[in-house]
């Protein structure tokens, strides 16, 4: 855990946050700053600075983050009509958190280019 | 392999494409419309119709893919100003191939909300 990173203070249960899942590897919470009707964040549970920081020993970790994204957007209802999973690593990518994230975006249509 | 799918056909060698990277699982290749100054599709070699069709059975697959993405982001000089990945599954996500592919966009900032 970094003691300064709001999503490990989030995953310590010292920040609140409105969990849609939960399991040893990862967690899904919903963003405070919306971007569509339904919006949410899927994290690992340990730090990891950014998706350009995985390596290959964390091959299971990613894919798991992958598949609980796909997972948490089917059970809130998003599959039938689509969505878009992003993640953003650095300042081109317009990362704010400096822990690994992928946002699921849906309940509207999202435009292209992708920001 | 499906044959009427334009992925699955460029995975074959039927269709040229501006690979950038290509093993046993996945193959890395340029966007034909690039919507930034370096746009990436990364895909597995295995038709998979979304990232909303994978199963749990291909958590290697959907961490191979993301680790993928970030090898090639990294060897394309993209890591240092930073990048974003992109998934798009179905009509509200703008999905226009119908076989899984990360788009990996770096070289500008790009804007929020992502679409």
């Amino acid at each position: 855990m970094a003691h300064d990173c709001i999503f490990c203070r989030i995953v310590a249960g010292e920040i609140p946050a409105q969990v849609v899942h939960d399991d040893d590897r990862a967690l899904v919470f919903r963003d405070v700053n919306p971007q569509a009707p339904t919006h949410l964040l899927v994290i690992p549970k340990r730090h990891v600075a950014s998706a350009d920081h995985l390596t290959r020993e964390d091959e299971g970790l990613a894919g798991h983050l992958l598949l609980a994204a796909g997972e948490a957007a089917r059970s809130l209802g998003l599959a039938g009509d689509g969505y878009r999973i992003v993640t953003n690593i650095g300042r081109n990518g317009g990362q704010t958190v400096s822990h690994l994230h992928l946002h699921v975006l849906g309940g509207r249509s999202l435009g292209w280019p992708p920001g």
